[in-house]
C-alpha cells in the first residue's frame, strides 16, 4: 500500500558491480551522482524543494502551508545514499527511500503538517573512497576541520577537494553550518539493522540507545622491498609477518575487552608476487562498549604490533584516522518514537556498534534511530538484505512517528 | 671508455615513479612500449635490424659481412627490459644496455664477426602485469600454451590478448617459434646479481652454474564480508586471520627447508576499513634448491594453510600458477666463458634463486650468465643498485665472450 517498493526498486541498478553483485557508490563519483540525481527527481515529483548544503548534503523539504521564512525546529529524517566496496543495497538507501514513501503516506492520509519536514541524503557516510567516515555530517556539525577534509586523497591520489571540483562543487565553501541548529528540530535516521538482535527476538523494527565509541587507525609497516628469490631469510626485513602477527593480536585483545577489532583494508608495496613488500598499510576498525575499553583495547593492539614490527627490525608508525565518542540517544525523542510505535508492541532498544550521521548530529540536535530487521545480520556484503514487508512496516513505522511529532 | 654510460643514462626516466623513484614497466604499459622504441632506435644507430617475434621479443642483428640467409648459429645476448612494480633500474635493462655497449666496443676493436650476433629484449620477464614470469621467451620456446597466455588477465581485468592488440600487435599469432632454435648457438645474459655473493668475495663479475626451481602459487582464501562493527566475532568469517597463520607458516616452513617463501603480493576484497573481508588472494613465491624440497616446501605450507583455513570456516583454494624445474647450466658455454674471461683472474661461479629468460630459453639452446656485482644485494626495490665501474667492466666483460666466441 506505500510507495516503497517502487521508490526501492528504482534504485537497484545504480552502482552495482556486474560480477560480486556488491554496490559501488563512492563519494563523488559516477554511481554517486546518479543518486544525487535521483534524490532531486523524487523530491521534485513531491514539489520539494531541494538544496545541497556547501558539504554536500541534500535536503529536500516539505513546508507547512503559509509558513514565512526558513525553516526551525523542522522533522529531519533520511540516511546516505553512498556505499562501502560491494556493499548491500540497504546500507543508507534504506533510510532515504523510506523517508520519501513515509512523506507519501502522510499525503495519502491528508496529513497537513505544523511543522517543516525534510528528507536528508548525508554525503559520504561510509568513507569509503577518502578514508574517513560520515565526513558531510561532520563538516555541516564543525566535527572535522574543512582544511583537513579537502586534503583527503583516495587510492588513485586525488584529494577530496579535486573530486568536489570535477563533480561541479565549490570545495571552497565547505565547512561548519550552524544554521543547521536552528533548522533541525529533531533528527530521526531509519536504518537496515547490522547484525541479529530483530531477527532473535521475531519483531520488525527497533529504536537506537546508543552508538559505541568506535574509530579507525591508519599502521603503517615499514620494511624494505627486496627480490623474494634470491634474498636469504636472515637479510630480509619483510613487513607481511608483524602484520600478520598483528591480525592476531587485535582479535586476540577485542576478544579479552568483550570488543570488535579488524583489519580489512590493505595496501602492500610494491605488491609484486616475485617482490618482498618495502610497506603494508593496514586499517584497524576497533569499536567497544565504552570509551575507556576502546582505548585500552586500541593501546593493547598498537604495543604488540610495535613489539612485532621491533623484533622483525620492521618501523611501525600508527595514525589515528577517526575517533567517535559514544553516542547516547537522548531519553525524550526515543520515548516519543515509543509512544508513536505503541501499536507495533513492544519495540525493542538496540545499542548498535556501527556509525550513523545520527551519531554525528547528536552532537548539536535531539537525533534518534529505527531500525529494520536484517534476517541474516550480514551487511556491508552484497548478502545484506531486509525482507520487503519489513522494509514497509519500517516506512509506515517512521510515517507513524513523522505524524506524531508535526502534529504538536 | 664503452659506451655504456650514455646508453644507460638515455632510458633512466622511462616508467620511473616520481615518489617511490621505482620503477613500473609493465608488459605493453606505455613505459614498455616507449622502451621498445629506444630498443629500435639503438639498433637503427648501429645498422643492426630488428625484428619483433610473434611473441613480442626484440631481436637486433648484427649479421657477418657476406652472409646469406637466415641466421644459425648465432651468440645471442641481451635480457628484458618491463620490471616489478616499483623495481630497480638494473634487473632487466642492464642486460640489454651492456649488449649493444659490447657491440660496440667489438666495433671498436674492429671485430668482424664470423657468425651472426644478436641483442634480444625478451617480453614480460617479471609477470608483474598477468601473474606468469618470463611470458615471451615461454611462449617462444613453447613452454606456455597460447590459450593460456592470451586469457591472463591483469588486476583491472584486461587480458594479455586485449592489452597486445592494444599495442597494436597480433595476439592471434602468439606461440611456439621452432626457428628460434636454429638461430641460436648461444644465449648469454648478463645481470645484476640479486644477492651479496660477489660483494663478500669481492668480485665485480661472476657465472651462474644453475637456477633454483621455483614457482608461484595463489592461495584464495574465501570467507564472508560483513558490517565491521556490527559482526560479532564468533559470527565472523574472516579470511584475514587464516592468511595471517600462513604467513608464519610459510616462514617457518622455508627455514626448515633452507629455502625461501615469500606472500608478497595480495589482493584483498572489498578493502573497506569497515568490512570484514569476503576474499583474499595471496600470491605465495617459493624457491629452493632442488625440485624435491621445493615440492615439500610447498606441500607443508599449504597443508597447514589448509588447516588454520578450516579452524575459521574459511574456503580455501590453491592453483600453481607456474612452476619452473631446475636449469643446471651447461658445463661448455661456462667454461668458455671462463676461459674468455681470464684476465679477470678467478671468476666465482654461483648459483641464483632469481628465474631468467636464460632459465627459460636452456630447455632448447646453451645457455649462460654473467652476474654484476650489486654492493647491497638489494633487488627488486628502487634501492637496486651496481657501481658504474662494475657495469662497465660487465660490458667489457660481455665484450670479450662475444669476441671469443664469434672468432671461432
Amino acid at each position: 500500500m506505500t510507495s516503497f517498493d517502487s521508490l526501492w526498486n528504482s534504485i537497484l541498478d545504480v552502482g552495482q558491480h556486474h560480477s560480486t553483485r556488491g554496490y559501488r557508490r563512492f563519494a563523488w563519483g559516477y554511481a554517486d551522482l546518479m543518486l544525487r540525481e535521483w534524490f532531486r527527481g523524487e523530491a521534485q515529483k513531491r514539489s520539494m524543494d531541494v538544496e545541497e548544503d556547501r558539504n554536500g548534503n541534500l535536503w529536500a523539504w516539505w513546508m507547512p502551508a503559509g509558513w514565512v521564512g526558513e525553516p526551525t525546529g523542522a522533522f529531519v529524517t533520511g540516511s546516505h545514499l553512498d556505499s562501502v566496496p560491494d556493499g548491500g543495497a540497504f546500507d543508507g538507501p534504506l533510510g532515504v527511500v523510506s523517508a520519501f514513501a513515509a512523506i507519501d503516506i502522510l499525503r495519502d492520509r491528508g496529513v497537513e503538517p505544523a511543522i517543516p519536514i525534510a528528507v536528508t541524503a548525508f554525503s559520504d557516510e561510509e568513507g569509503a573512497r577518502f578514508g574517513v567516515a560520515c565526513v558531510g555530517s561532520q563538516l555541516t556539525t564543525g566535527a572535522l576541520a574543512p582544511e583537513r577534509a579537502l586534503a583527503l586523497r583516495d587510492t588513485d591520489g586525488i584529494t577530496l577537494s579535486e573530486a568536489m571540483t570535477k563533480a561541479g562543487r565549490a570545495p571552497e565553501h565547505i565547512g561548519a553550518d550552524p544554521t543547521l541548529v536552528i533548522r533541525v528540530g529533531v533528527y530521526v535516521e531509519l536504518h537496515v539493522e547490522q547484525g541479529r538482535a530483530l531477527d532473535l527476538v521475531d519483531k520488525p523494527v527497533a529504536v537506537a540507545s546508543s552508538i559505541w565509541p568506535h574509530g579507525r587507525w591508519e599502521f603503517k609497516f615499514t620494511g624494505e622491498a627486496n627480490h623474494a628469490g634470491a634474498t636469504r631469510l636472515v637479510d630480509r626485513r619483510d613487513p607481511m609477518l608483524a602484520f600478520a602477527s598483528s591480525v592476531h593480536s587485535a582479535r586476540a585483545a577485542a576478544t579479552i575487552h568483550e570488543a570488535v577489532a579488524t583489519f580489512g583494508k590493505l595496501q602492500v608495496l610494491p605488491n609484486g608476487a616475485n617482490a618482498i613488500p618495502s610497506e603494508i598499510k593496514a586499517w584497524l576498525d576497533a569499536r567497544a562498549a565504552d570509551e575507556e575499553t576502546l582505548a585500552s583495547l586500541v593501546a593493547q593492539i598498537e604495543t604488540e604490533a610495535r613489539s612485532h614490527a621491533a623484533s622483525d627490525g620492521i618501523d611501525l608508525a600508527v595514525f589515528a584516522e577517526s575517533i567517535t565518542p559514544i553516542v547516547e540517544f537522548p531519553s525524550e525523542p526515543r520515548e516519543k518514537l515509543a509512544r508513536a510505535l505503541a501499536h507495533l508492541g513492544e519495540v525493542p532498544v538496540l545499542p548498535t556498534a556501527a556509525g550513523h550521521d545520527a551519531g554525528i548530529l547528536s552532537a548539536k540536535v535531539p537525533t534518534a534511530m529505527l531500525f529494520v530487521r536484517n534476517p541474516t545480520g550480514v551487511s556491508h556484503s552484497p548478502d545484506e538484505h531486509a525482507d520487503q514487508s519489513d522494509c514497509n512496516i519500517g516506512a509506515q513505522a517512521l510515517a507513524d512517528v513523522m505524524a506524531a511529532w508535526t502534529a504538536e
